[in-house]
């Protein structure tokens, strides 16, 4: 690595992240609004910008989220490169990147990211060129800056697949739990119904959770055992060749 | 016909394959030897290239493997961004770079694919900076250039994680070949044992197989029965939800 390169920008390469988090009810993803620019309305988009030549891609996933939202040290893994020579034509993408690039023409091809926190512990601090930061829900989103619709849908596919075999799915939820919590995480990531005491059993004999000695407080209906992710006894049954929950 | 006049390289992009065969007893990847750089030993490294300006990802690395390979109109499908900052710093790769590229110093990001080809219909023709084209069976792979040795772990990472859900080691047999070798194929690609019966059992139960009136000849035991890939049975069970062969 070259010294002047140090926090340089790289012009031609990205990283964008979809965030995801659920509320108990809905699967939402963190976008930012870029600042307005004349003429163009504004345009919701991923958290995203260039990578510095010095850092590896997964450091710089984190930096720029950090930068932009205030998130800190959550899981963060790759969806994947994307990198139609196209993606950044439109023209209100093109006036935006005219405002705030220094070599506004240059191809960038993005290096994707998802992530999954616990929206209940966070507040959105949006800074840098994010105007504002917030959370909307999964079906309603439908147009987001340069290549971002798409990301986001291939991201939606990876996360829907991978709770199928990991418990990545703890990562949206805080870590005291109840069991109907978590059936409903499943049944909003898959999009289906799940029946809850087949759900529930499943989720008891394989011992990947275990209940607390802790109820819920102040609820209006029966309150409620916690639950905490047991990670000693997943990481066992993974070692024992188990593979797949079976949703 | 040399399409690198028409179109100008981008100097940070680059597409590298990692690109299975089976030949009807292990898994092998296709490597190249590059050429000799003065004071180095010849060094293997994984099919790969920098991207042209105009083109996406997935043409870039169509046309890479088929410009080092021969191969053309094959499975492809993305791994991910290698970009770690060092990774093109070893010293025989340092003198090898100067030698064949313009800007020998800039950092490359490398989208990696892999892809499954059957092997037993096609000779691998180097070409290019390509001196030899060879297949090499993936347990004597140790040593490869740049980070390609990560790469080539990661995609049989997933190789071995997609086998389970998707029908894709098909691409890695002849049109018609009998049920041992489908069983071996997948004994090889998740490197354990599977019962032999209940694995035949499982893919005629699916109905993702079907026999063919033929059967094996010229071989020194009783000739085995062929059977075929069922694309269309195998989607309808998929859009019926089913995704996991429970390997």
């Amino acid at each position: 690595m070259n010294s002047k390169n140090k926090h340089q920008l790289n012009p031609r390469i990205s990283a964008d992240c979809v965030v995801f988090g659920f509320d108990f009810s809905q699967l939402k993803v963190l976008l930012i609004e870029r600042e307005q620019v004349e003429g163009f309305d504004i345009s919701l988009s991923l958290p995203g910008d260039l990578i510095f030549e010095d850092e590896d891609l997964d450091m710089a996933a984190n930096r720029i989220l950090n930068e932009l939202t205030g998130l800190n040290d959550i899981f963060l893994e790759q969806v994947g490169a994307f990198g139609n020579p196209d993606r950044l034509s439109k023209a209100s993408d093109k006036a935006w990147l005219k405002a705030v690039r220094q070599k506004p023409e240059e191809r960038v091809v993005t290096i994707a990211y998802y992530s999954l926190v616990n929206m209940n512990n966070y507040q959105p601090q949006a800074s840098s060129f994010a105007k504002t930061a917030c959370w909307i829900p999964v079906h309603e989103i439908s147009e987001l800056a340069f290549d971002h619709y798409t990301i986001f849908q291939v991201a939606l596919k990876k996360l829907k697949d991978k709770i199928k075999t990991q418990p990545i799915g703890f990562n949206l939820l805080p870590e005291k739990f109840t069991l109907s919590q978590l059936h409903k995480l499943y049944e909003v990531i898959l999009g289906r119904d799940l029946d809850k005491r087949n759900f529930r059993r499943k989720m008891l004999k394989l011992k990947i959770v275990e209940s607390l000695d802790e109820k819920q407080e102040g609820v209006p209906h029966k309150p409620s055992q916690f639950f905490k992710f047991n990670e000693e006894n997943y990481t066992q049954l993974i070692q024992n060749g188990y593979d797949n929950f079976g949703f």
